[in-house]
Formats: C-alpha cells, structure tokens, sequence
C-alpha cells in the first residue's frame, strides 16, 4: 500500500511549489502592499449597517444567496455606476465577487485556454499576470505614454498577434490611477482604445478598482461607458480600496452573452451575504460617500508626504510618478547597475517593504530599475521615516546620487 | 465592425446555456433546497461577536486576509475536529472558503482533467455532481446499503476502472447523514472504505457538512480521524448548516501535499474576514455550540412532524429514510407509472417545493421514483400542512396509493 503521490494526480498547471502557505508579512513601513488607510475604517458604521439589516431580513442569511449576489447592492452599484462612471447597466448584469481578483479570475477562466495571449499596459497589475499565467496563457505588454495605453500601439500589437495566427482573447486595462504606473486616460484616448478594440474584435477587461480615489483634476468617464452597446467592455471594480481588502467584495457588469457562462464558472456560491448586507446599507445611507471623501483628503495628504519625501532623499537618485489618485507611487531608478529585486532584503532590513518592478512586468522580464510604494497604509510622519530608511536601505547597496538618511540628532 | 462572438471565445466546456441567472424561487412549502431554520439564527450573538471582534482588530479588515483564511477560526477549527471528529490536524492545514461549494471546486479543479472519474454514492449531493461534470469529468454511482457505500462495490468499481485505463481519480462520499440517502456509517465501515481507497491507491473526499446535526444515536469518527497520517482522506466541513448559507463560510483540511496547490487555485483570496471574525466570536465563546444544540431539537422536532405526516398521507404510495440527523428524507414512490420529474410542476400548483431523484443520480439517468424532501425550514406544522399537499399533488397525477388530502373541515 504506497502513499498517495499527489504531485503526480495534480492537473497539468496546477502550481505546485511544494512550500507553506503563509499570509503576507507586513514591514512598519509597508509600502508593499495595497492597503487603505487602516484607522480610518468606518468600523462603527458596518456594525451599525450589519444591525440594521440583520432586523430587516437577517432571516435571509439561512438561504442560499442569489447566485449574482446580493440584489440590494446590485441595485446600489448599478445606480453608482451611473452617477460615478456614466455607466448605464441593470443589477442583473452585475456579479458580486470576493474582492476584483475572484471576478478578473471568472472572467480569466471564462476566455482563455493556455497558451492565449492577453495585452496589457508595460507595466500592470501583478495579481492578474499571476492569474493569467495560472491559465496557461500569456500576457504581452503594450508601450503607454502618459496617459495610459498607446492606441496605435495596442493596434500593431492585436494586428500582429492576429496575422502570427495566435491572436490576442483580450485586452486587460487600469485606465484610472493605474496599477502601478499612476497613468489615468482621458476621454479622448479611452474611446481610441475602445475603437482599436472593436475593430480588431477584441474584448477588453476594464479594471477600475482605483477609481474612487480621485484627489484631484476632472473625473473620466469608464471606457464602459463609451461602449453604449456594452458589448465589447468587461468592467470590473471593487470595495476593497474604498473599504477594506477583508470585506472581500468587488463585482464584474460583464456583456450580457458572458453573464450566465460566468455565473457558472464562479466557485462558492453567491457572495457572502453578511458582509453584502452590511455594505449596502453603509453604501444606500451615503455613509460610504462620506467615507470615500474623508479618504480622499486623508490619501492626497499621505501622497503629498511620500512626494515630499522622494524629492528630499531620492531627487538625485530617481524619477517617480505624479498620479491624481489611487495609492501608488512607481519609482524609476537612475543607477543603471542596481537590480531593484536586489533592494528587497536591505530594504526590510530597515523596516520597509517595497514590490519590485519585475513584478508588474508583463513578460516577467523587466522593471529591473523599478519599484512601487503604497503610501495608503501608513501615516504621513510615517512615511517620511520610512523613505528615509528606504534611502539609507538604496546607500547600503550602492545606489548612485540617494541621499544618506541623516543620522538622529545626538 | 462585427460584435464580438462571445460563444466562440469562450473556453470549450464552460457553460453557455444563455439562460438569464435568477435565485432560488421559494415555495411556501419549502422542501426543495438544504435550509436551516431561518427563525432561530444567532442573529443578535453574530453582531455581538462581529462587535467585539472588530473593536479588538477590526483594522484588520484594511488587510488582504490571511491565503489560508483567518488564522483563528482555523484555530477554533482544528479544535472542534479533535473534540467533535476524532481528527489531529494543525490549524495550518485548513483552508477556509467560500461554503463547503467552494473547498470541493478547489479539489476537483485540483485533480481532474476531462474524462475522469470519480466514484460517488449512488445517489448523491447534486452540486458536486455538477461541479463534476463542469469539469468535464464523469461521476460513476457505487452501490450503497443501509449504512452507505459498500466497500466491496467500491472494490471492484475501483478496480473495474483502473483495469479498464481509466482509473478512478477519488472517492467522494457523504459518510454521516448521507445526502440525500439519510444514512450514516459506523465505524466499521469507515475503516472498510478507508481501506480499500488506500489499497488502491486512491483519495477520499469527504463531505462532512451535516455531522453537527444529529438528533440521536452514538457520533462516528469522520474517515479522515482513522486516516492518522492524513495522507488519503481530503475532509470538507461548513458553517452553512449550523449557522446559515448566507455566511458562506466553510473548510478544508488537506493533506499536506495538496495544501499549496489548493491555495494556489482558491480564487478570491482568503475567505470573508468580515465574516470569518463574526463567526469566531460566536464560536470561541461557546454560543455556536449552544445554538447547535437548540437547531438539533428543533430540527428532530421537524423530523419527527415529516415521519408523521408521511405516515398519515404516504403509507401506501412510498418508503423513506429514518435518519438520525441531517435534514432531508428521501422518498422511494412505489408506483413504477410515475416519473418523480413529472411531479416538480403539480407540486408547485400546491405552494411545495421538492427536489427530484435525477438530481442526485451520479450518471444523470436514475431517480424517477425518488424524491428529496428538506424539513429544514418550515415549522412543524407547515410541514403537516405541505407534505398533506403534497399528496394532493401526486393524487392530481394519478400516483397510486396516496392518500387524498382531507377537504377542508366546514
């Protein structure tokens, strides 16, 4: 009787590294990790809004949750997305999810077989590169300039994958406070993107997670918005950054012909209906606008403060991104000879965490001289110490023209 | 500019049957889907402890949660297994998801590929069935006796199959309060299935989501507590039938080759927060075990108003199962004229909800003389009133030996 060999029942493509699971370990000054502002949640409002909905129809919770989610929220998000995003959907074209990841991965499943191609922005998001590369398929970065994805390149990218015989299943997109280059498209360049899109017959993977932390400039419309047909954007969004990465909700409006093939393809039933019941209420009682605008203030100040910092002990040393919005700085080093992946361990090494840019890359090949800091978790004072420290962590390793953190006064 | 042709993009084998996605439709007489009661939810004791679990770390919801899921409900877990089920694990190879739905997708994501097999009760539950079949994969029925799967049946389909090149890939069984058989095995035959998996070299899957249910009678160890290298039995669990559905919250414990590449596979992140740091409360302070022994009197009571009813109105017409605990009898129509999927509509003419036979047949061929019935939900007395109408309905079909409901007393 010989042990079951698990390795070799597994799928084809099912990672299997073979090492433990353990949760992300976070440095004082996390500047890793995509994280809102942890003291400012509005804990005492969801209690309240869990109270209150729990007598309404706290009953409910014995049944199985509608399989597209909770419809009161549905309903939230479909008006949100009109007033926010010059979006016209119904509730019924809406899926509730755990968080954006587990829609992106629907939709992910839904399209590709390995060995597909999907173009992105050089650089993205590493968390959907991963999801990609767990399909089997590929990702293939497409050049941006300063406002996001260049239409004439995104063309000659779909053309040439087509005319290779290998033609690309989607387009993956952050127009708004792009993850992690800052970029947001105006209204001109989303409805090119949208045009080369349809002409190719392409569908695109809008990503707007980031939207709502706009601290400054005029408001864009989603490039879901421009495709009045809404059959060419799949648009995916989240409460995540507007409340926090544990409550796990985020949502898909998907074309109406990818609706019930995702609905089947999503694992665990409709979404957690506790947390769904809870938001909505803190949503439908403008709690939640309230919420996002102290945000708003709090994350422009913390943004500012990691600008503030940069300039102090990184102007020799780098470039970095000047985004209206969203929690990320992306950071270019000048020095040539540094492998920012080299950086990680001296960084933490002075208590700070950073995500190298390779990352983000979507080949996986590059972003050796970048990185990205999150300046949504930590305070102002905070990350003024902690670029500091990240200075001093860049001096230890050699890199060219950092200034040296000034030693504490005696 | 062509629209995009959704149907031909989409991953052959993800399902496409362009249906709208609609909820559950409750009938009054709700005897169809797997409910709790919904009136005796710990609906203030969930607040309570949702209260004071976010007033101790409530910041933690500005995390991404831990991969495995909230490290101390896997704590709470790994205690309760070793009280309750015999079973020596570390909190560290749980894996907490969305239900139990969503830990048995990761498995058979996990271990399937188009065309295999896995062997299952003959009958069993219909969502493993069809995520089964989602993956393109096949379930093949084993032949059960009053205390569950024969393990000389499972035997020989083991290696019936293996003989033929297709060698089965896992075993999925209910072992306690079988769904929808009602049966339960003693520990004799937990060894005897234990023992011939290993022998031939093949995983079990056990569901073991209505163990807390049990109206009398001694508890039976879960397989995987005889299992002691925990290397054969994959264990899944859930929080839907002793709190509700609507927590969506449930586990599995892994064998410790499989832990990584099932994390890997969970889409969405680790489960709920909101939810998982409500649930903890309940259950660390003793409330869930207090609330589980009410919903067993309660549901007994329930039970016992079902056997009742299905004497008066059905002697005649059906056998059905007398089980210890869970919440579903099973129903064997004597008449061989009737398809029980010709009484779906006529039961609903009369407000009764039921499930039918085929539901639950592994090839998808069998049941037409069976039915499922859940005395979860409604109250005793509904339950006389709804089985009552029931047999209205079989007797408007012409089933034989049903007693006719008793017009109304004047």
């Amino acid at each position: 009787m010989a042990p079951i060999d698990y390795a070799a029942l597994l799928r084809p493509g099912v990672p299997n590294d073979g090492g433990a699971v353990v949760g992300h370990i976070r440095q004082r000054y996390d500047f890793a990790t995509g994280h809102p502002d942890p003291v400012e949640l509005p804990l005492d409002e969801l209690v309240a809004g869990l109270q209150e909905a729990l007598g309404d129809e706290g009953r409910t919770l014995a049944w199985y949750p509608h399989p597209l989610g909770y419809p009161p929220l549905r309903d939230y998000l479909a008006s949100k997305l009109r007033r926010d995003r010059r979006i016209t959907c119904s509730a019924d074209q809406l899926i509730l999810g755990d968080g954006s990841s587990q829609p992106i991965a629907m939709v992910l499943y839904a399209l590709l077989e390995p060995g597909d191609v999907v173009l992105c922005e050089s650089f993205t998001y590493g968390g959907t590169l991963s999801a990609i590369r767990r399909m089997g398929a590929q990702a293939a970065g497409v050049e941006c300039d300063e406002v996001g994805l260049i239409p004439d390149a995104l063309d000659a990218a779909l053309r040439r994958h087509a005319e290779s015989g290998r033609a690309a299943k989607l387009v993956y997109t952050i127009p708004t406070f792009q993850n992690p280059l800052g970029t947001t498209a105006d209204e001109a360049r989303r409805g090119q993107i949208l045009e080369v899109a349809q002409r190719n017959g392409v569908p695109i993977l809008e990503d707007d997670c980031y939207v709502d932390l706009r601290y400054e400039g005029e408001v864009e419309p989603a490039i879901r918005a421009l495709d009045e047909a809404g059959e060419t954007v799949i648009y995916v969004g989240s409460f995540s950054k507007i409340i926090g990465p544990g409550m796990r909700l985020g949502y898909v409006l998907a074309p109406d012909a990818l609706l019930s093939p995702l609905a089947s393809i999503k694992t665990g039933g409709g979404v957690n209906q506790f947390a769904a019941m809870a938001v909505h209420r803190l949503a439908d009682q403008g709690t939640l606008d309230e919420h996002i605008a102290q945000s708003c203030n709090s994350q422009r100040a913390k943004r500012d403060a990691m600008w503030a910092a940069m300039e102090s002990d990184f102007a020799d040393a780098a470039t970095w991104s000047r985004p209206q919005g969203g929690i990320y700085l992306w950071v270019h080093l000048k020095d040539q000879n540094v492998d920012t992946a080299d950086l990680v361990e001296p960084a933490v090494a002075h208590e700070v965490g950073i995500t190298t840019g390779v990352n983000f890359h979507p080949e996986g090949t590059g972003g050796s001289h970048h990185f990205r800091l999150c300046f949504g978790f930590n305070t102002p004072e905070e990350i003024t110490e902690g670029v500091s420290r990240l200075a001093a962590a860049c001096a230890d390793v050699g890199v060219a023209g950092v200034a040296r953190a000034a030693a504490p006064v005696a």
